[in-house]
Protein backbone atom coordinates (compact mmCIF):
# COMPACT_ATOMS: atom_id res chain seq x y z
CA UNK A 1 0.00 0.00 0.00
CA UNK A 2 1.47 3.93 -0.40
CA UNK A 3 3.92 5.07 1.57
CA UNK A 4 5.39 1.31 2.63
CA UNK A 5 8.67 1.08 2.71
CA UNK A 6 10.86 -2.11 1.06
CA UNK A 7 14.10 -3.19 1.64
CA UNK A 8 15.21 -5.63 -0.85
CA UNK A 9 18.76 -6.96 0.11
CA UNK A 10 20.14 -8.75 -3.18
CA UNK A 11 22.97 -10.85 -3.44
CA UNK A 12 23.46 -11.90 -6.52
CA UNK A 13 26.69 -11.37 -9.62
CA UNK A 14 25.02 -11.10 -12.67
CA UNK A 15 21.80 -8.39 -13.13
CA UNK A 16 20.63 -11.21 -16.33
CA UNK A 17 20.40 -14.08 -13.91
CA UNK A 18 17.03 -15.30 -12.36
CA UNK A 19 17.87 -13.74 -8.68
CA UNK A 20 18.19 -10.28 -10.58
CA UNK A 21 14.68 -10.86 -12.65
CA UNK A 22 12.45 -11.96 -8.94
CA UNK A 23 14.38 -8.43 -7.54
CA UNK A 24 13.57 -6.75 -10.53
CA UNK A 25 9.95 -7.67 -10.63
CA UNK A 26 9.76 -6.78 -6.65
CA UNK A 27 10.97 -3.12 -7.46
CA UNK A 28 8.54 -3.60 -9.77
CA UNK A 29 5.34 -4.58 -8.52
CA UNK A 30 6.23 -3.00 -5.23
CA UNK A 31 6.63 0.40 -7.20
CA UNK A 32 3.25 0.04 -8.60
CA UNK A 33 1.33 -0.52 -5.12
CA UNK A 34 2.81 2.67 -4.30
CA UNK A 35 5.37 1.54 -1.71
CA UNK A 36 9.24 3.00 -1.51
CA UNK A 37 11.36 1.06 -2.52
CA UNK A 38 14.99 0.75 -1.71
CA UNK A 39 17.60 -2.45 -3.13
CA UNK A 40 20.80 -2.83 -1.36
CA UNK A 41 22.97 -4.46 -4.21
CA UNK A 42 25.60 -6.64 -2.06
CA UNK A 43 28.04 -7.21 -5.26
CA UNK A 44 27.58 -3.87 -7.17
CA UNK A 45 28.46 -1.93 -3.60
CA UNK A 46 31.04 -4.54 -3.37
CA UNK A 47 29.78 -5.00 0.36
CA UNK A 48 32.65 -5.97 3.04
CA UNK A 49 31.54 -8.84 4.49
CA UNK A 50 34.47 -9.44 7.06
CA UNK A 51 33.76 -8.52 10.47
CA UNK A 52 36.62 -6.14 11.08
CA UNK A 53 38.66 -2.98 13.66
CA UNK A 54 37.81 -1.41 10.49
CA UNK A 55 34.00 -1.22 11.52
CA UNK A 56 34.39 1.39 14.12
CA UNK A 57 35.79 4.60 13.54
CA UNK A 58 38.24 6.00 16.10
CA UNK A 59 39.45 4.35 19.17
CA UNK A 60 38.47 0.69 20.61
CA UNK A 61 36.82 0.60 23.75
CA UNK A 62 39.12 -2.44 24.67
CA UNK A 63 42.62 -2.13 22.40
CA UNK A 64 43.80 -4.92 24.61
CA UNK A 65 41.90 -7.59 23.50
CA UNK A 66 39.33 -6.96 20.14
CA UNK A 67 35.89 -8.03 20.89
CA UNK A 68 33.71 -7.49 17.73
CA UNK A 69 30.34 -7.85 19.17
CA UNK A 70 31.32 -5.62 22.44
CA UNK A 71 33.41 -3.17 20.09
CA UNK A 72 30.82 -2.21 17.52
CA UNK A 73 27.86 -2.06 20.48
CA UNK A 74 30.05 0.14 21.66
CA UNK A 75 30.61 1.96 18.73
CA UNK A 76 26.98 2.33 17.95
CA UNK A 77 26.09 3.74 21.22
CA UNK A 78 28.35 6.48 20.58
CA UNK A 79 27.85 6.82 17.27
CA UNK A 80 30.96 5.32 15.37
CA UNK A 81 30.46 2.56 13.51
CA UNK A 82 31.97 2.80 9.67
CA UNK A 83 29.57 4.89 7.44
CA UNK A 84 28.66 1.97 5.51
CA UNK A 85 27.30 0.36 8.21
CA UNK A 86 25.64 3.22 9.29
CA UNK A 87 24.21 3.55 5.66
CA UNK A 88 22.49 0.17 6.15
CA UNK A 89 20.87 0.52 9.38
CA UNK A 90 19.35 3.37 8.29
CA UNK A 91 18.00 1.63 5.32
CA UNK A 92 16.64 -1.06 8.23
CA UNK A 93 15.22 1.60 10.63
CA UNK A 94 13.04 2.90 7.84
CA UNK A 95 11.83 -0.38 5.85
CA UNK A 96 8.73 -1.93 7.13
CA UNK A 97 9.52 -5.22 4.86
CA UNK A 98 12.64 -6.83 4.34
CA UNK A 99 13.23 -8.99 1.32
CA UNK A 100 16.32 -11.27 1.15
CA UNK A 101 16.83 -12.10 -2.65
CA UNK A 102 20.12 -14.66 -3.21
CA UNK A 103 20.99 -18.23 -4.39
CA UNK A 104 21.16 -20.37 -1.91
CA UNK A 105 24.80 -21.26 -0.91
CA UNK A 106 25.33 -24.28 1.18
CA UNK A 107 22.25 -24.26 2.73
CA UNK A 108 22.25 -20.98 3.31
CA UNK A 109 22.78 -17.60 2.21
CA UNK A 110 25.84 -16.37 0.30
CA UNK A 111 28.44 -15.28 2.33
CA UNK A 112 28.57 -11.79 1.09
CA UNK A 113 24.79 -11.48 2.73
CA UNK A 114 26.06 -13.21 5.91
CA UNK A 115 28.20 -11.01 6.44
CA UNK A 116 25.44 -8.19 5.83
CA UNK A 117 23.78 -9.70 8.94
CA UNK A 118 27.11 -10.16 11.03
CA UNK A 119 27.98 -6.81 10.41
CA UNK A 120 24.24 -4.98 10.34
CA UNK A 121 22.75 -6.39 13.02
CA UNK A 122 24.86 -4.69 15.50
CA UNK A 123 23.51 -5.25 19.28
CA UNK A 124 21.95 -1.78 20.37
CA UNK A 125 20.59 -1.37 17.28
CA UNK A 126 19.02 -4.92 16.24
CA UNK A 127 18.62 -6.52 19.67
CA UNK A 128 20.27 -5.87 23.18
CA UNK A 129 19.58 -8.11 25.77
CA UNK A 130 17.05 -8.99 26.78
CA UNK A 131 15.27 -7.52 23.98
CA UNK A 132 15.34 -10.41 21.69
CA UNK A 133 12.77 -12.46 19.89
CA UNK A 134 9.30 -11.22 20.28
CA UNK A 135 10.67 -8.07 21.96
CA UNK A 136 13.82 -7.46 19.58
CA UNK A 137 14.60 -4.18 18.75
CA UNK A 138 13.58 -4.59 14.95
CA UNK A 139 9.79 -5.49 16.18
CA UNK A 140 6.78 -4.22 13.96
CA UNK A 141 8.70 -5.19 10.96
CA UNK A 142 8.30 -8.10 8.47
CA UNK A 143 11.08 -9.97 6.89
CA UNK A 144 10.29 -12.71 3.93
CA UNK A 145 13.70 -14.98 2.14
CA UNK A 146 13.08 -15.61 -1.23
CA UNK A 147 15.59 -17.42 -3.34
CA UNK A 148 16.44 -20.34 -5.44
CA UNK A 149 18.24 -23.55 -5.21
CA UNK A 150 20.52 -26.09 -6.97
CA UNK A 151 18.49 -28.98 -5.73
CA UNK A 152 14.97 -29.92 -6.56
CA UNK A 153 11.79 -29.93 -5.07
CA UNK A 154 12.11 -33.53 -4.75
CA UNK A 155 15.78 -33.46 -2.99
CA UNK A 156 14.52 -30.91 -0.34
CA UNK A 157 11.40 -32.75 0.46
CA UNK A 158 10.88 -34.46 4.02
CA UNK A 159 12.38 -37.19 3.41
CA UNK A 160 14.42 -36.38 0.58
CA UNK A 161 18.40 -36.67 0.48
CA UNK A 162 18.94 -32.86 1.45
CA UNK A 163 16.23 -33.44 4.03
CA UNK A 164 13.14 -30.11 4.33
CA UNK A 165 14.18 -27.22 2.85
CA UNK A 166 13.00 -25.78 6.11
CA UNK A 167 15.31 -27.23 8.30
CA UNK A 168 17.68 -25.12 6.98
CA UNK A 169 15.58 -21.88 7.16
CA UNK A 170 15.57 -21.95 10.91
CA UNK A 171 18.94 -20.56 11.50
CA UNK A 172 18.61 -17.72 9.16
CA UNK A 173 14.51 -16.77 9.83
CA UNK A 174 14.56 -17.72 13.74
CA UNK A 175 18.12 -17.30 14.22
CA UNK A 176 18.64 -13.71 12.91
CA UNK A 177 15.45 -12.78 12.26
CA UNK A 178 12.80 -13.61 14.97
CA UNK A 179 15.94 -12.99 17.03
CA UNK A 180 15.93 -9.56 16.46
CA UNK A 181 12.38 -8.94 16.50
CA UNK A 182 11.77 -9.19 13.22
CA UNK A 183 8.07 -11.56 11.72
CA UNK A 184 8.97 -13.76 9.24
CA UNK A 185 6.29 -14.28 6.62
CA UNK A 186 6.64 -17.37 4.12
CA UNK A 187 9.85 -18.14 2.74
CA UNK A 188 9.20 -17.90 -1.61
CA UNK A 189 11.85 -20.17 -3.08
CA UNK A 190 12.41 -21.26 -6.82
CA UNK A 191 13.83 -24.84 -6.81
CA UNK A 192 16.23 -25.53 -9.77
CA UNK A 193 15.56 -22.90 -12.04
CA UNK A 194 18.89 -24.24 -13.96
CA UNK A 195 17.06 -27.32 -14.77
CA UNK A 196 13.77 -26.17 -15.96
CA UNK A 197 13.00 -24.41 -19.35
CA UNK A 198 12.42 -20.91 -20.33
CA UNK A 199 8.91 -20.79 -20.14
CA UNK A 200 8.86 -22.64 -16.67
CA UNK A 201 11.04 -19.91 -15.58
CA UNK A 202 8.89 -17.19 -16.92
CA UNK A 203 6.21 -18.61 -14.80
CA UNK A 204 8.41 -18.48 -11.77
CA UNK A 205 8.56 -14.66 -11.92
CA UNK A 206 4.91 -14.40 -12.44
CA UNK A 207 4.37 -16.09 -9.84
CA UNK A 208 6.07 -13.99 -7.71
CA UNK A 209 4.62 -11.12 -8.98
CA UNK A 210 1.20 -12.59 -8.67
CA UNK A 211 2.25 -13.38 -4.76
CA UNK A 212 3.29 -10.06 -3.88
CA UNK A 213 0.21 -8.63 -4.99
CA UNK A 214 -1.71 -9.30 -2.03
CA UNK A 215 1.62 -9.75 0.11
CA UNK A 216 0.35 -7.22 2.96
CA UNK A 217 -2.61 -9.14 3.81
CA UNK A 218 -0.63 -12.16 4.82
CA UNK A 219 -0.40 -13.21 7.64
CA UNK A 220 3.67 -14.18 9.29
CA UNK A 221 4.41 -17.69 10.10
CA UNK A 222 4.60 -18.88 13.15
CA UNK A 223 8.39 -18.79 14.01
CA UNK A 224 8.87 -21.68 16.24
CA UNK A 225 10.28 -25.43 15.86
CA UNK A 226 6.71 -26.93 15.03
CA UNK A 227 6.84 -25.07 11.54
CA UNK A 228 10.10 -26.03 10.94
CA UNK A 229 10.69 -29.78 12.32
CA UNK A 230 7.38 -31.08 12.57
CA UNK B 1 48.15 -40.32 15.38
CA UNK B 2 52.03 -40.17 13.60
CA UNK B 3 51.64 -39.04 9.74
CA UNK B 4 47.83 -37.95 10.09
CA UNK B 5 47.11 -34.50 8.73
CA UNK B 6 45.01 -32.04 10.13
CA UNK B 7 43.77 -28.59 8.46
CA UNK B 8 42.33 -25.80 10.73
CA UNK B 9 40.70 -23.12 9.35
CA UNK B 10 39.76 -20.22 11.96
CA UNK B 11 38.28 -17.27 12.10
CA UNK B 12 38.53 -14.94 14.70
CA UNK B 13 40.20 -11.67 14.79
CA UNK B 14 41.57 -11.81 17.92
CA UNK B 15 44.82 -13.71 19.00
CA UNK B 16 44.30 -13.56 22.75
CA UNK B 17 40.21 -14.80 22.60
CA UNK B 18 38.93 -17.91 23.93
CA UNK B 19 38.49 -19.38 19.90
CA UNK B 20 42.58 -18.49 19.39
CA UNK B 21 43.53 -20.44 22.67
CA UNK B 22 41.49 -23.11 21.40
CA UNK B 23 43.14 -22.86 18.06
CA UNK B 24 46.45 -22.95 19.63
CA UNK B 25 45.47 -25.97 21.98
CA UNK B 26 44.46 -27.73 19.20
CA UNK B 27 47.62 -27.29 17.18
CA UNK B 28 49.68 -28.32 20.25
CA UNK B 29 48.06 -31.49 21.12
CA UNK B 30 48.04 -32.50 17.52
CA UNK B 31 51.38 -31.85 16.83
CA UNK B 32 52.43 -33.83 20.19
CA UNK B 33 50.80 -36.85 18.53
CA UNK B 34 52.52 -36.82 15.61
CA UNK B 35 50.25 -34.91 13.36
CA UNK B 36 51.14 -32.56 10.80
CA UNK B 37 49.07 -29.36 11.40
CA UNK B 38 48.42 -26.23 9.14
CA UNK B 39 45.89 -23.77 9.66
CA UNK B 40 44.05 -21.10 7.44
CA UNK B 41 44.14 -18.05 9.72
CA UNK B 42 41.23 -16.70 7.64
CA UNK B 43 41.16 -12.90 9.46
CA UNK B 44 45.05 -12.60 9.11
CA UNK B 45 44.73 -13.90 5.78
CA UNK B 46 42.25 -11.31 5.22
CA UNK B 47 40.90 -14.01 3.31
CA UNK B 48 38.19 -12.95 0.51
CA UNK B 49 34.97 -14.28 0.97
CA UNK B 50 32.81 -12.86 -2.13
CA UNK B 51 32.09 -15.25 -4.58
CA UNK B 52 33.34 -13.00 -7.85
CA UNK B 53 34.29 -13.06 -11.50
CA UNK B 54 37.76 -12.49 -9.92
CA UNK B 55 37.64 -16.34 -9.32
CA UNK B 56 38.56 -16.99 -12.40
CA UNK B 57 41.88 -16.09 -14.08
CA UNK B 58 41.52 -14.94 -17.71
CA UNK B 59 38.56 -16.16 -19.88
CA UNK B 60 34.63 -16.82 -18.86
CA UNK B 61 33.24 -19.83 -20.21
CA UNK B 62 30.52 -18.00 -20.58
CA UNK B 63 31.19 -14.07 -20.21
CA UNK B 64 27.41 -13.31 -21.78
CA UNK B 65 25.52 -14.52 -17.80
CA UNK B 66 28.28 -15.03 -15.29
CA UNK B 67 26.82 -17.85 -13.09
CA UNK B 68 29.48 -18.65 -10.39
CA UNK B 69 29.06 -22.13 -10.16
CA UNK B 70 29.52 -23.17 -13.72
CA UNK B 71 32.47 -20.65 -13.79
CA UNK B 72 33.88 -21.87 -11.07
CA UNK B 73 33.65 -25.54 -11.97
CA UNK B 74 34.88 -25.19 -15.23
CA UNK B 75 37.55 -23.03 -13.90
CA UNK B 76 38.51 -26.01 -11.73
CA UNK B 77 38.51 -28.67 -14.56
CA UNK B 78 41.09 -26.38 -17.43
CA UNK B 79 43.02 -25.32 -13.72
CA UNK B 80 42.36 -21.62 -13.44
CA UNK B 81 40.89 -20.54 -10.29
CA UNK B 82 42.48 -18.41 -8.47
CA UNK B 83 45.58 -18.37 -6.43
CA UNK B 84 44.13 -18.55 -3.36
CA UNK B 85 41.56 -20.64 -3.84
CA UNK B 86 44.23 -23.58 -5.42
CA UNK B 87 46.00 -23.08 -2.40
CA UNK B 88 43.12 -23.91 0.07
CA UNK B 89 42.05 -26.87 -2.47
CA UNK B 90 45.61 -28.26 -1.64
CA UNK B 91 45.37 -28.34 2.00
CA UNK B 92 41.51 -29.62 2.12
CA UNK B 93 42.89 -32.62 0.01
CA UNK B 94 46.10 -33.46 1.65
CA UNK B 95 43.84 -32.94 5.19
CA UNK B 96 42.96 -36.36 6.52
CA UNK B 97 40.72 -34.07 9.23
CA UNK B 98 39.84 -30.62 8.93
CA UNK B 99 38.36 -28.90 12.19
CA UNK B 100 36.53 -25.58 11.91
CA UNK B 101 36.84 -22.89 14.83
CA UNK B 102 34.95 -19.78 15.36
CA UNK B 103 32.49 -17.81 17.21
CA UNK B 104 29.14 -18.90 15.92
CA UNK B 105 27.72 -15.51 14.50
CA UNK B 106 23.86 -15.58 13.65
CA UNK B 107 23.52 -19.31 14.73
CA UNK B 108 26.12 -19.97 11.88
CA UNK B 109 29.75 -19.44 11.10
CA UNK B 110 30.90 -15.54 10.48
CA UNK B 111 30.67 -14.50 6.86
CA UNK B 112 34.49 -14.96 6.29
CA UNK B 113 34.42 -19.03 7.06
CA UNK B 114 30.88 -19.22 4.92
CA UNK B 115 33.15 -17.58 2.16
CA UNK B 116 35.93 -20.02 2.39
CA UNK B 117 33.16 -22.64 1.74
CA UNK B 118 31.33 -20.80 -0.88
CA UNK B 119 34.92 -20.25 -2.96
CA UNK B 120 37.17 -23.30 -1.84
CA UNK B 121 34.55 -26.41 -2.24
CA UNK B 122 34.13 -25.76 -6.03
CA UNK B 123 32.07 -28.72 -8.37
CA UNK B 124 34.36 -31.11 -9.13
CA UNK B 125 36.68 -31.28 -6.60
CA UNK B 126 34.73 -31.65 -3.37
CA UNK B 127 31.35 -32.83 -5.08
CA UNK B 128 30.08 -33.71 -8.67
CA UNK B 129 27.04 -34.72 -9.29
CA UNK B 130 25.79 -37.51 -8.72
CA UNK B 131 29.36 -37.00 -6.57
CA UNK B 132 27.45 -36.11 -3.71
CA UNK B 133 26.52 -36.95 0.18
CA UNK B 134 28.05 -40.40 0.82
CA UNK B 135 30.07 -40.26 -2.73
CA UNK B 136 31.00 -36.69 -2.25
CA UNK B 137 34.82 -36.25 -3.67
CA UNK B 138 35.94 -35.94 0.13
CA UNK B 139 35.43 -38.94 1.15
CA UNK B 140 37.35 -40.10 3.87
CA UNK B 141 37.86 -37.41 5.18
CA UNK B 142 36.81 -35.92 8.88
CA UNK B 143 35.32 -32.89 9.67
CA UNK B 144 34.51 -31.26 13.41
CA UNK B 145 33.12 -27.72 14.02
CA UNK B 146 34.55 -26.44 17.22
CA UNK B 147 33.35 -23.19 18.34
CA UNK B 148 31.61 -20.66 20.72
CA UNK B 149 28.48 -18.99 21.14
CA UNK B 150 27.30 -15.68 22.90
CA UNK B 151 24.22 -18.08 23.85
CA UNK B 152 24.26 -20.44 27.05
CA UNK B 153 23.31 -24.17 27.28
CA UNK B 154 20.22 -23.60 28.36
CA UNK B 155 18.84 -21.06 25.22
CA UNK B 156 19.99 -23.81 23.44
CA UNK B 157 18.12 -26.60 25.13
CA UNK B 158 15.67 -28.47 23.06
CA UNK B 159 12.86 -26.66 24.26
CA UNK B 160 15.05 -23.27 25.08
CA UNK B 161 14.05 -20.48 23.56
CA UNK B 162 17.27 -20.58 20.95
CA UNK B 163 15.88 -23.93 20.22
CA UNK B 164 18.10 -27.26 20.30
CA UNK B 165 21.70 -26.10 18.84
CA UNK B 166 21.95 -29.23 16.83
CA UNK B 167 19.25 -27.94 14.60
CA UNK B 168 21.54 -24.83 13.60
CA UNK B 169 23.98 -27.92 12.83
CA UNK B 170 22.10 -29.20 10.23
CA UNK B 171 23.51 -26.62 7.52
CA UNK B 172 26.78 -26.77 8.37
CA UNK B 173 27.41 -30.61 8.76
CA UNK B 174 25.02 -31.92 6.75
CA UNK B 175 24.56 -29.24 3.84
CA UNK B 176 28.33 -28.81 3.55
CA UNK B 177 30.21 -31.40 4.95
CA UNK B 178 28.07 -34.14 4.66
CA UNK B 179 27.13 -32.82 1.13
CA UNK B 180 31.13 -33.37 -0.22
CA UNK B 181 31.20 -36.86 1.43
CA UNK B 182 32.90 -35.77 4.16
CA UNK B 183 32.80 -37.66 7.58
CA UNK B 184 31.30 -35.68 10.59
CA UNK B 185 33.19 -36.13 14.42
CA UNK B 186 30.21 -34.55 17.26
CA UNK B 187 30.82 -30.77 17.71
CA UNK B 188 32.81 -28.86 20.15
CA UNK B 189 30.69 -26.80 21.68
CA UNK B 190 32.05 -24.04 24.49
CA UNK B 191 29.03 -22.35 25.38
CA UNK B 192 28.92 -18.32 26.74
CA UNK B 193 32.22 -18.07 27.62
CA UNK B 194 32.03 -14.62 28.00
CA UNK B 195 29.36 -14.93 31.02
CA UNK B 196 31.71 -17.18 32.94
CA UNK B 197 35.03 -17.03 35.10
CA UNK B 198 38.58 -17.38 33.88
CA UNK B 199 38.76 -20.34 36.16
CA UNK B 200 36.11 -21.95 33.54
CA UNK B 201 37.53 -21.02 30.60
CA UNK B 202 41.14 -22.52 31.48
CA UNK B 203 38.63 -25.83 32.43
CA UNK B 204 36.77 -25.15 29.05
CA UNK B 205 40.87 -25.41 27.10
CA UNK B 206 41.66 -28.66 29.11
CA UNK B 207 38.66 -30.56 27.95
CA UNK B 208 39.21 -29.72 24.25
CA UNK B 209 43.23 -30.90 24.94
CA UNK B 210 41.62 -33.97 26.35
CA UNK B 211 39.14 -34.53 24.01
CA UNK B 212 41.87 -34.03 21.36
CA UNK B 213 44.14 -36.84 23.06
CA UNK B 214 41.06 -39.73 21.81
CA UNK B 215 40.13 -37.94 18.80
CA UNK B 216 41.28 -40.56 16.44
CA UNK B 217 39.16 -43.17 17.93
CA UNK B 218 35.92 -41.33 18.00
CA UNK B 219 33.48 -42.73 15.37
CA UNK B 220 31.91 -40.08 13.25
CA UNK B 221 28.38 -38.91 14.04
CA UNK B 222 25.08 -40.28 12.09
CA UNK B 223 24.23 -37.66 10.15
CA UNK B 224 20.47 -37.88 9.32
CA UNK B 225 17.97 -35.84 10.17
CA UNK B 226 17.47 -37.99 12.95
CA UNK B 227 20.67 -37.39 14.90
CA UNK B 228 19.15 -33.35 14.08
CA UNK B 229 15.79 -33.41 15.11
CA UNK B 230 14.90 -35.90 17.06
Amino acid sequence: PPGRKVLIVYAHQEPKSLNGSLKRVAVEELSKQGCSVTVSDLYAMQFEPRATRNDVVGCLYNSEEFDYGVETWEAYKRGSLSNDLIEEQKKVQEADLLIFQFPLYWFSMPAIMKGWMDRVLVQGFAHDFPNCYDSGLLKNKLALFSFTTGGSREMYAKGGISGDIRYLLWPMQHGIMHFCGVKVLAPHICFAPEYVSEEKRKEMLTAWAQRLKTLWKEEPINCSPEWYFK
